[in-house]
């Protein structure tokens, strides 16, 4: 069998402290139809953006370690927060590879030559490292973050009120708009579902760039260059969901994250210290 | 000593899934200028709303705990989701009294005689505790709950334009703007903070009682009742504050939420199994 003949049918790992990675799975499915994804949503602990870094590596840690143990070939860290806080730690730590939404954020702005304006979580933006990934495959680029916390309760709550939405954006935005940046880079899984009002915002001006897209490209990538072995398509496709807190809200809004509706989500505990 | 002498110089405290519990505290350091107050904020695992019952008792059980080991005197329950959900478990197995935000809200709505709106978190509207302990005192009030769950993560950030919580209000007030409530119950420790913007929405219309002003009420009758002892008044009291998970944001929102700036807060494991 030739190297380019490998397969690997075991599974692709995705994490999120809740639902929004859900925004990168819909990618990752569309563009891989053929791979098996498993999703945990850590929903007992959701959410990590206004942790400290300390808990947040903790948090990582483990939810890794859950889907390592459901025997995936990559982990995929589709949490903003843990990518900019604990990926190299995961690298470091799992056998497998990690990627995560920040480097393939960065990957998806290289090209850009002005400005590009990042938005994420306060500690997304706080830790600086949008701008670290981005300036070290474009160091020309300039890169200005602002942390937007309310637009995730808004995406989880399904606000779609352009009186509120516009408010807010005002709010974090406002700035840009007498003289826009080149991009806009949603640093936050949840925010593709404004992306529409994003536009709307910025009058078409802006070009949208989603790290959910993104982490899916850079998936795609990583099958393109053998860093990851594709399904051998002789095993259908399973997608699987776990949560740490099985709650009515996964399921009733996972539709708009994931783009279509699931109906069962498995209850796990991530270590035995989470026993009551 | 008569037993109108007797007195405890042990501490009360106070728990909250984050900082909400502070309007109670302020509240109560207002009322009882004397007494030393405790106040566990569990920040790392903020917010309690949207996760199952089954966790937030778990959550619940851990707070107190800690409280007890505080060797405090009284243990106030100052989250609406936990007082919905777990306060018969913490009443059972605690020895000291224990109350909660949510049979003080129903205490202060005695004597309304019409209808009375709740709002609060999605938790406390659905698991039915605000209706229920209301109907306790005031059997013939209709008394009818609305969940509010975008007023959380506004009050965290501050948020302060008219535009965006007129719009967050109309979505889930509106209803009420033609045939307005006798009163508005404030079921979420986080809602004092917007007193004035409600007042506005009903043009002065509704009274609005605050479930904060309501548990330090409550708690200076437990006193004036003899089920807990005042402070003896010989040792100047002292306000604690613990947090699980210290953060910038809890430091720098305290003020907002207590009315006083807070310089100190100790970080605390609840248990051994939290550790990293």
């Amino acid at each position: 069998m030739n190297k380019s003949d490998a397969t690997d049918d075991r599974p692709i790992g995705i994490f999120d402290s809740g639902i929004g990675g859900l925004t990168v799975m819909s990618e990752l499915a569309k563009q891989l139809p053929d791979e098996s994804i498993v999703y945990l949503g850590d929903t007992a602990r959701v959410p990590y953006g206004d942790k400290s870094p300390e808990t947040i590596i903790r948090y990582a840690v483990e939810d890794a370690d859950f889907l390592k143990k459901c025997n995936v070939k990559l982990i995929v860290a589709a949490c903003n927060t843990v990518s900019a806080v604990a990926l190299d730690i995961l690298k470091e730590r799992f056998s497998i590879p990690v990627c995560g939404v920040i480097e393939a954020g960065a990957a998806a702005a290289s090209g850009l030559q002005k400005k590009l304006a990042v938005i994420g979580t306060k500690t997304t933006v706080s830790s600086g490292a949008y701008t670290r990934e981005i300036q070290k495959v474009s160091p020309s680029l300039e890169v200005e973050c602002t942390a937007c916390p309310l637009l995730v309760p808004l995406a989880e709550e399904g606000i779609v009120s352009w009186k509120i939405l516009q408010g807010v954006l005002d709010i974090y935005l406002g700035k840009y708009l007498e003289n826009p940046p080149e991009a806009l880079l949603l640093g936050c899984t949840h925010y593709p579902l404004f992306t529409k009002e994003f536009d709307k915002f910025f009058s078409g001006r802006v070009k949208i760039i989603s790290s959910a897209a993104a982490a899916a490209d850079f998936v795609e990538n990583l099958i393109e260059n053998g860093s990851v072995l594709p399904n051998s398509g002789r095993v259908p496709p399973e997608h699987s969901f776990y949560v740490t807190d099985t709650t009515e809200k996964f399921l009733s809004s996972a539709c708009r994250f994931f783009g279509d509706s699931i109906t069962q989500a498995e209850q796990v505990s991530l270590t035995i210290t989470e026993q009551f």
